[in-house]
Order: C-alpha cells, then structure tokens, then sequence
C-alpha cells in the first residue's frame, strides 16, 4: 500500500504512519519526492488491510493499494485455470457449457417442456428458478419447494444437472439438498451471510455480479465463498447498471478478459437478464463466446407469452434451437466447443 | 400502461394486446396514430402489472408505465407526510433528528464515550452497528451479540433510543429484542426476505438506497416492509454509485425533493457513508438538511484513529459539536429545529 | 407523445394540453383511466417535439414519448441496411472492414513502417491523429498540418484510404481536403457546430459516441451530419463512462444490436479507446465481430513503448497480425470476411 | 508517481523502468514489497506524465498517479482562494451571486421582462443563451447576433452584467464583444479548441462540468483556460449522468467541497439543468448554497409556458422572487450573504 503525505507533512506525521506499519508487521520504506513524501508499505497481506488505516491518519493526503484486496479468487494465489463439476459436467474447459431454461419454476408440463428442448438443442444444464426475487411484493415469489422437487423430478428424467436460485440464508440447506449447483443472484452478491452459507453446503456456486459492483468487489465476494473451502465457484456475468436507456443492464464485455487476467475462476455470462428483451439476446450471447465465455446462462421458455415471469426475455424454442446452431461455428472460431 | 404498436402492426396482433387486457380484468382505449397504433390500458392495478406482459407480444414495440410500480409508499395512497415514532423520538416532525454514533460497536468505553459525546451536542438517536457487513471475509464482522447488550446498556445509561443494523434474516428476531430501530443497509435493499421479516418485526425500520438503485425501486423496496402493516418506515439516502472516483459515493441530494413529491415517507441522509472521508461530511450534512431531510446519521467516534471500522469516516467530538452548532442556524433558516 | 394527467386534474388543464397540441397541428385523443387521464397527442413529427412542451402546463403529471427524436438516422426513415464509402472501400456491407493504424502520426517513418505492417495484415484503412484531444494542455497535441501531409503522403505509396479526427469547425475544410473520411471524437460527439460543418464536408464521417451518450442521444447527433445532405455516415462504439474501474471506458457491446434494429447506419467499434490497455484489445475485438459489428477501428503502433500518446492501447505489430488471424474464422462464423 | 512491476519481474524489466524515468529528468526510489517491486517516480512534474508512459513497459503491472494531473487550478498552486469580477460583480467572496434569467433570449420583450423580475428580487448577474445547442437539429438554435445585440441593451437599461454562452470557436470573439462573462457548455467542456480561444479572449469564463466528468478532469480542462493567462474563471457544476431517471441529471454536490479542499476557483451552481423540472429546484438551490457555492445559475421566465428552450425547468417569476426570500437566511446561516 503507498500512503502518500500532504505536502508539508511534519516528521512527526511520517512517523506516525510508520509507526502504524510496523505496529500491524508491515516493513515501510520512505520516499521523498521534490513536493511530498511517500511511504511505501511492505508486506504480503497489505491487500486486506483497509486503506482507511492509514488514510485516518493526521497529514495523510491518500492512499492507494498495490496489491488486490481480493486473495483465493487472484491468479496470484492460484495460476492455473480453475474448473468446476456440475454433477459432472465440467464447467472452465474446452467445452463450453450451456444452462438454459425457464426464468421461473411454473408447472410440470412447462419445465419438462423447457427441458425437452433445451437438451435437444444441445444444452447441457437445466436452469429454473422456484425461489424468485421481485421488485415488488405483489408479483409472483415462485413455487418454493414444489419447485425444487419439480426441478429434481425433471433432472431423472432427462438426466440433466440444474442450476437454481438460492434467495434467503432460511434456504440454503433445502436448496441444496435439490440442486447440483446454487445460484446467488445479482442483488444478493454482496450478502455476506448468504455467501457464507451457500459456501458451507459444498454444492458449486455460480455467483452473479452485483448490478453496480465492481470486478474487484466481485472477486473479493467470491472470496466469502472460497473462504468456506469451497472451490467450487463461478462467476456469472450478467450486465452492470450505466446510464443507457434502450437495454435493461449494460452488459460488461470487457469484464471477461479482465476476471482471465486476474482470476482463475471460470465465468459464465447471462445474456438473457442483461438484455431484458429476447430480440438483443443472440448477439450478446455471441460476443461473450467471442470475449472468452466459458458458458452461457440461457432463457428459454415453452411458451414466453404466457410466461409468469420474465417471458419478454425468454427465447422461443425456435429462436434457442437456431442460436445454438451459430453459436457451434463461433465456439470453434475461438477454438472451444459446444 | 401505455402499449405502443410497431408501424404495420396487424389488427390481429392489436387484437390480441387488448384481449390480454381484457383477460387480466382493465380496460383499453386505442388510439390511432398517424404512423403507429397506441393501445392504453385503464384499471386502476396497472402500476403493479409487469410491461412485461405485453410487451412480449407480436407486434408489440414497447410499453410505458404511467402509475408508478409503488404503492404503499406513494403519496397518491396516502397524500398527507409520515412520522415515525423510534421509542418516543418522532422521525417527520419539524425537528430534525440527528443519529450520531460509532461505527462499529468496539467496546463498552468507546459506546459510552461516543453515547456521551454525541448526546451533549445534541443528537437524539444514537446509532452502531454490533453486526458489520464488510466487503471481504478477513476483516471485523462486529461484535454481535456482544454488541446488542452494549447498545442496551448504553441506551439505559443515556436514555437514548438506538437504531442498529440487521443482515441476516437469522438476526432479526434477536436484534428486534434490543434495537429501538432496524437499520436494512444499502446492499440488502433488495433482499425481499430480510425486508419481509424486518417488516414483521413491528420495530420501525430504517431503509437505506441500493448503492445503484433508482427512486423508483427504493420506494417499491419500502412497499415490502409497508405490505407486512408496518407504516414505521423511513428512508435513508446514503450516496449512489456513479463514475466519480474523489469520493466513495455520490450522495443524490436530488433525491430528496423526488421523494417528498411522490412519497409520504419521512428521508434520512447518511452523509458519513456517501463521503467516506470526514473532511466532506460536513458540507453534506448542511446541504441534506438545506435540501429538506428529516434526519441525518452521522458516524462519530472517540477516537478515529483507532476505529475498527470506517475511522476514515467518523468525525472527532469536537468536529462534530462544531457541526451540529452551525446545522442548528441552517435548520431554523428552513423552518425547523434541532 | 403521452401525456398523463395529475390525480385530480381539472377539465380546464386537460383542455388546455388538447388546444397546444391542436395550436401544433397534432390530434389528440383522451383516455380516462380510473385514477388519472391520460391525453394521446397523435401527429407524424411528435418525435421532434420537446416534452417539455405538454409538461410545463399545469395539471400535468409527465409525458413520455412514443415516437423516436431521431429521424434521418431511424430504420423507420430508411428501412434497409446504409453503406458508406471510403474511397472505395465499402462499409456496412459484407466485408468487415479493418481501420488500423497509430493513435497519433509522430513521423514520416512511424507511419509508413505502421501503414505497411497493417496493410500486410490485412487492414484496408489507415487510421492515425494529426490533431489529438488531450486531456491536460501540457500534453503533445499533435502534428496539425505536417500530420494531415504526412497520412496523404502514406496514403499515395500504399494506396489505403486514410480517416483521421477533426476537433474544430476551424479545420474542418483542411482536414477534409486530405482525409478520406472525417472522425469527430467523443468528447465532440454533441459540438453541433463541428457536426454541420462536417457534414457539410461531403466526406464520409465516422461519428464516436459521447463518453456519456445513450444510443438515442447519438443517433440524434448523426441526424445533424444527414441534416446536411450527407449520407455517408458511420457510428463508433468507443465505450462508454461507468462505475468500473479496471478498464478506461466499459465498451457497451449491447449497443451493436439496439443500432441494428432502430437504425440503418453502419456501426464501427474502437476496441482500443474503451480498453485503454492492450491485453483486453483483442477479447473486445472479437466481441465486436460477434456482435454484429461492420469494422474495426484499432491502433496499432511499430513501437508502443515509444509511442508519444496512448501507447498503452497500442497493439505491436506481431499483436496486431495474430489477432488479424484470430479474427477472420470468427467473421466467418458469422457469414462475414475480412 | 507509482509504478508496482508484475510478480516475477526480472531485473532487466525493472531497470527498463529506472532508464525511462531517468530519461524524463525524473528520480526513482525502489521499494522492494515481499511480493511484488514498486518503482517510485520522484519530480515535480510527475502529475502532467501520462501513466501509460510506464504503464506500457514490459514487466509493469500499473501504475498509480500521486500528484494530481491539473496543475494552474490546484491549491497546491494557489493556496488562496480566486475571486472572479463580472463588470464588477465579485464572484467568489462573501457574497453569494445570483444569476439568473431565461434559457434562451427569445425578444426583447421577453428578455426586459426577466431582467426587471429577476433584478428586483435580488440578482446580480443576468444570464441568457442567444447561441443554444440543441440535441435535435430540428430544434429552435438561438437568436444568434441579434440575441447578444439584446442581451446588451438589456444589460444597459438595467446594468446587469450579462453571461451568455459561446458554443464555437468561430463565435468567439463575437460573444466576447457582448458578453460581460462568457460561458462553455457542458457538452463542450474537453472542446479544447473553444476554451484556449475562450481562454484567450480574456474575458470571464464560467466553465461547466462535463455530464460524465471526473472532477480532477474538469479541473484539468479548467488548466487550459487559465493556461491562456486568464484567471478570471469560475467552475459551475450542474449534474452529472447517472443511472437515475427521476430527474434530469444528479447534481452532485459532493463536488463542493471536494472542489473547496484540491481547488482554488470558485464554484457556482446550476440546479435548473440538473433539475429539468421547476418543482425540483428550488431544494436544489438551497443545498448547494449549504454546501459551499459561491453563486447560483437560475433559469426564470416571465412565462414558462410559453419559453421556446426548456420552459419546464425554469421558475415563474414568482417563484423565483419566494425562493430569494428563502435563500437569504441559509445563506446567512452559513456566514454568507446574498
């Protein structure tokens, strides 16, 4: 961490930050520069420790941190390629994995319907939501545990792993006991006690962007997970809130090759949320296969018109069966497939 | 809701938006344009209605909202201004609360210390978080428990009401038990089941803004706490995400009029959270109160320096019995009282 | 256009919103909704009308617009796809057409030696600064006249059409005496005067969108250069200003698809302004292709590390000709080449 | 400035680093972190490099600016605070300034009537556009000459010195001839060829924030006015761009004491383009007042109803004569006058 002084710091002042280094194990070299001075902190964990300790301090004018504040997600603490196994299917190889189904969990007839096509047009893991978070309290919360049991019932039958929501800390273990693989949404990302439990339950985690957090935020909530021993955690690209007006999230292209910088966790992009309307989904979906995606988070609904949620971004069985077909051309462009 | 047609859309295809609406109980109106047909749906629930619904059917080129998706917040279902009562201090009135306090609950001397400091110069409320969400996993999580009887003690010491911050729903009922408010932070605005439970609990409820959540969402956010039949609501703006980097939060000051014009809410401003820096507290605290707040919660602690958490943040006592000696003049100059 | 009524407004306040938009030659068709009125303002031009117009009387709760406020640039206007000419190499059609070259011209040697490594890769226009935009005044700002010379000089011995940026009304007519085809930079993207003048140049412009523009807002900037008679219009996705903060500009990749549908122009992207970084220049260029777009703009320099602007962005040439390879099975998975 | 080198890297890499800083005049310090090794770059110049000087050699992982990028508009530079004269009107000192009048002039009419209401409420300074930018090409543009023709004879009949906006370079030395203070717009706030000619004409200038300006970039491009040797400019903030759509732009006014603490120049507010809408005004105005500016920007008209340009957003006369009455006593409040 560089702690730099205000331009006529006092000794006494320089001292004082040295003094906090050292109190907490750090080394300090100083710098003196023609109009302030710098000191420099030394020490491997200087990532986590709080700006705000040294900046608190009096003739401090800033700090800034040299190291990530994030640890077991950075490619510093581990180099290689992280993968991930959905009940068997690995997620961060060469093949790139598509989860694909209905928004919402709404009856036996619409989720074997859902899974039926998406397995056939190649998909390799069932999504669908039983636990759905809304803006507003009177719309439709999902059909809970009868939904699970759905999503499990539909998972023998077509032998498909599924992927599926966990909203409240309350669920955690009744969501995992159903799903090969939990899913945090977007506006839960930076709920610490949800992140805690979810990485308790050893099941994988595929953790969804805050809609205004960071890379960096990101990484460091994933943390919470991986601090749980549990290694099993995917990032989940799925469009950040900007000022743009004509989609309902700008999706973060150019956040996948900076998480391949400098993470090892594979991540998986949704194009569906980000877009929030079925006619903008093919061209996002194929830019993130083309920026490095290692899957895709897909809607697809028997029948968007009568969806109960979210219908307007769901793909049609056609339009899914047609967007897998020039995905697999794309996929081996960047020398991956589907 | 206002359902606008594409250009050459069919009369089967308007057909069709109007049988929907017809089905769902509203009535239509249509309008024919010159290059566009305009379908507007009547009823007095459309507010509540997802765009969605129709927006995904053929033909069908966009939908605008005309009633606001909130309900219970709004100052169309109740035109006359909220107060909220924490343990006697009323929160809407033509005083000005002021909440003043730690942090982070650290210790039974820096409560008292801090309780002392902030009642003396004036603050009616005193405030400190005994669970901390923090943004990594390796940093201070609060006292908990621990933290509760410390605030209980101290409320009785200085007969002060005390509002603290609850993150999991497993915490609600235990900090119902000793808090006089529930704080619902920034990053679980959207949590529904937390808001549920807290709106349970009958405590009143402080509700700060998602760091990028709109006007809009907030208020439906409160219609989750409303909807349980607990009218103790108020709001607390904190700052909003935005590009500006000399500042962790940009604080919406603009917020306030919105909110007064279309909600019977009372608004608190956290001026401490938007700054992240004590040098720019006090200029924002002048301007919320200038711009209409009816509270303001502001972090002071005995000795920043030392802060657990946040140190950057906090006031000194004696900076903040400065402020609150110049807020009282600008507080008359609005036609209120400290 | 869509004017909706306060709760409670009076019959004179509606009437008076019918006689304005009567007094504008509009019809207007009344909808009495349960809680308020809602007045259809219909006329062919209601897209160029201010809102402004219908908000400002009394009784009015908002308006919303239904008709776009661009025009000339609107798929509406001119339903099939537009292509533009740079001294003969066509934009907009199957071809994706590569623009490459250095940030800035530094010198007779810096061009020729980076036109023959982009030619030979397989650019087939050259792009480089005579007049550069810097954010501080102490900064190089570029070789002016000498440059413009310099590219024309380049232009002749490799026989590439060059694009180059305009920055002021004052230049306009020098820079299109040498340039095939105009650039006018985001921060310039709303400076109207410089659009008609351009416009007025009859030489092909390549219009960058503003750091903070949304889709709408560009799309009525481009209407100014058509105002003139000028159809040979091109957009530029450079990435737009976010919270995010581990890239320069977050490019918006969303943007190629919503263009694609409400407009007929052809959509560039410059994956090096919006990386600011070389590592992340060519996921975004990939992207780009995927998505949809119809050219590349990427700064390529012989020697980045010398490079007097922006040579952080700068691909080396190697860099350069492996993405060159990289790229041309992905066009190809897209029914495209390069 | 800091420059931190990847893990592992080598010596040649690192002394690539130590040449280049030395080539630019510039010392070093080396601080050898357990981790990584931090370059520190020593000189009083350091803030007008560009990072990517650094940033692009190989083995760097990045860098990091200590000295801030503008230089003439610091208080580093200047400690004292800059006062500006209007014809006389001191901006900048103990009295608050107003300025206010139409958004455009329109007629003589018009313009003698605003200047009589807003001259007997309390206003020192008249402002009217006779150039107007226009997001639409079809939109009315100002009345040109003869709006600053008017815009003088107001200015003798009611010896107000008059602010009015200079959208070209071209226009320059025409509005100059007129205008007592020129003002550049926020769409050209990096038009670096208008502000040195701005900066050139010596007139007062009040230069506006960028809609998605940094505060350190709008400060920068204020060092470009005053690179011209003309001291005489005033900053005025009037909202940024950011995700929420209740209003027009976010008036952030964080950016009042960050600018008070890193700036020497005076600020003024302008709540009437952030609002967008007259009810949002008022509030607005009295919170920048609280938080520090040195004057306010108002747009009145006689009859909002009926303005060409922005009507919505300006007060009636008697709305702006009760909003001076309010102003008086906050501002009082905080030690100032108006």
């Amino acid at each position: 961490m560089i702690v730099s002084m205000q331009k006529g710091a006092t000794p006494e002042e320089i001292d004082a930050v040295v003094q906090r280094a050292h109190s907490l194990g750090m080394d300090v070299q100083l710098n003196w520069g023609t109009d302030k001075t710098v000191v420099a902190i030394l020490g491997s964990n200087t990532g986590q420790l709080p700006t705000g300790t040294f900046a608190v301090l009096p003739g401090v004018e800033g700090t800034t941190r040299i190291m990530k504040p994030y640890k077991l997600s950075s490619r510093t603490f581990k180099p290689q390629d992280s993968t991930v196994s959905i009940a068997g299917v690995e997620v961060g190889g060469k093949r790139i994995v598509i989860m694909a189904g209905p928004c919402a969990v709404e009856s036996k007839e619409q989720l074997m319907e859902a899974a039926s096509i998406v397995k056939e047009a190649g998909a390799s893991v069932l999504r669908g939501g039983a636990f759905k978070p809304r803006t507003s309290p009177f719309s439709f919360q999902g059909l809970k545990k009868a939904g699970l049991e759905l999503l499990a019932e539909v998972r023998e039958r077509f032998n498909m792993p599924i992927v599926t929501e966990v909203l409240s800390t309350l669920d955690v273990s009744q969501v995992a006991k159903y799903a090969d693989a939990l899913q945090i949404g977007a506006r839960n990302m930076q709920n610490y006690a949800l992140l805690s439990r979810a990485g308790k339950s050893k099941r994988p985690v595929l953790l969804k962007r805050g809609l205004s957090a960071t890379v960096t935020e990101w990484l460091t909530a994933a943390d919470y997970l991986l601090a749980e021993n549990n290694d099993q955690v995917m990032l989940c690209e799925r469009g950040i809130r900007t000022f743009e007006d004509s989609i309902r999230f700008s999706l973060d292209i150019s956040s996948l090759p900076v998480i391949k910088r400098f993470s090892h966790l594979p991540v998986i992009v949704d194009p569906s949320h980000a877009a929030g309307h079925y006619a903008f989904v093919p061209a996002m979906a194929k830019a993130a296969i083309a920026a490095g995606a290692d899957g895709l988070l897909i809607e697809v609904h028997p029948n968007p018109k009568e969806a109960l949620v979210d219908g307007l971004q769901s793909l049609t069985p056609s339009d899914f069966t047609r967007l897998m077909q020039e995905l697999k051309p794309l996929a081996e462009a960047v020398g991956r497939y589907i």
